[in-house]
């Protein structure tokens, strides 16, 4: 696809993003299913999978050549990224959107042949939508996102769950050599949070493909760093881990867990 | 004072966190200088200062007898709770404030002989104001919160920062026996949370009179419970740990922490 077609499709992903978060808005005040997925830390709605059909359907329409990776299952058993891959996550933080009524968002990547070319993450309530188009630069809402500043460890803030602390106690040292450490809960929401130099880095031990899809588009258009904890590229093709990083603590953090 | 009276001086105390929050979000823009209090978490700007300032000049004109405990110091010595005090944190989250020009409060709790009479947490950039008035009920903006639900500790999202599980390993019962643990940073908007059921239960291991002043005016409307960490009485007269929790886990959390 040529350079003006991909600013044509993400324009059409924008918008259709706009729809669905004004969509989830609007059913905020509705009572909605909540079921338990694997374990009682992992729900899902109806709105998740309403949400996700809603861009299904779209996409079928619009370009039916395209792969759907979407984390309802409603889309293709994508097993490679080869031609376009449409990675979609509806509601990215659900217990965040059945607990809070916030801090959750969409989140969409669109990849070609395995290269992020589209990002997208919209935070639904608060109205803040990250994007990017690859080598076009990243946006919040309309404004444009600088490349990330030099920052050292010690001002920075991290953010992780602090049940991955009881898992790797390595995690420790981050805590003690930081200036702060958050957790919000929404995976793609943090990555975003990091290109906006809002986080210094992120780190999970366990997401999916369509949890970092988005946000790892974005975050490479400011020249932050996504791989997995161990500093080994991502696939967008299972479940791994991730850190997503200024890159000016990257290797500093590697450092500190692993050495 | 008489009922009307508090009314009044709520809607006055209210205007003015509204003029003060509009003040901080035009200056978001400007630079501003940044100092480092006692150690490197804690920082202070000009902003903080201002906005101090700006209550202090506004109460002493219209309120001369009321005294003023501010985290800035420009208020006066208060070591009592004897009249009326307002207990203000101009900027709660001072290191979000700085970093991520976000998710800070400004908090004011008025007391009278020792009673939180009103309570008034404003997150500044997300213009959502928490207020109450003693026997009145809370608020979220103009929506009024209900009596916090029922809830179990298996279903709750707690707060608390990772630092705290490091020096009281107890901690860890709480993250593996509860849905969530998230950290915002900022203590003022985390009572306000679990006033509004975002969060059900937030603990820190220090905080000042004016980190807790305003949201547990709050609290005390939708019936939750704030005490300090072993459970004895807040004094808003020196350092203390908090426990701010919806009611149906306060006790479970103290059992879990110290039988």
């Amino acid at each position: 696809m040529a350079h003006q077609d991909w600013q044509r499709l993400f324009l059409q992903a924008k918008q259709w993003t706009k729809e669905a978060g004004e969509s989830i808005r609007k059913s905020m005040g509705d009572t909605f299913e909540v079921h338990t997925k694997a374990h009682q830390h992992d729900l899902v709605t109806d709105v998740d999978r309403q949400t996700e059909a809603f861009y299904k359907d779209k996409i079928r329409e619009s370009y039916p050549n395209h792969r759907i990776m979407g984390e309802e299952g409603l889309g293709d058993d994508v097993k490679d990224l080869v031609g376009t891959v449409w990675i979609i996550d509806p509601i990215d933080g659900t217990v965040n959107f059945v607990h809070q009524q916030c801090y959750f968002a969409i989140s969409l990547g669109i990849f070609h042949e395995g290269i992020g070319m589209v990002g997208i993450v919209y935070d639904v309530m608060a109205d803040e939508m990250f994007t990017a188009v690859k080598g076009q630069g990243a946006f919040l809402n309309e404004e444009a996102l600088p490349v990330l500043p030099k920052v050292s460890l010690e001002e920075s803030i991290l953010s992780f769950n602090v049940g991955w602390v009881l898992k790797d106690r390595r995690l420790e040292t981050l805590v003690e050599k930081s200036r702060a450490v958050r957790s919000y809960g929404a995976a793609a929401l943090e990555i975003a949070y990091v290109a906006c130099g809002r986080l210094d880095a992120y780190i999970s031990f366990n997401l999916a493909p369509w949890d970092i899809a988005g946000g790892s588009v974005i975050l490479q258009e400011v020249q932050g760093q996504a791989t997995n904890y161990k500093g080994k590229e991502l696939t967008f093709l299972g479940k791994d881990t991730l850190l997503a990083a200024n890159p000016h603590i990257y290797k500093e953090v590697i450092r500190e867990i692993h050495e």
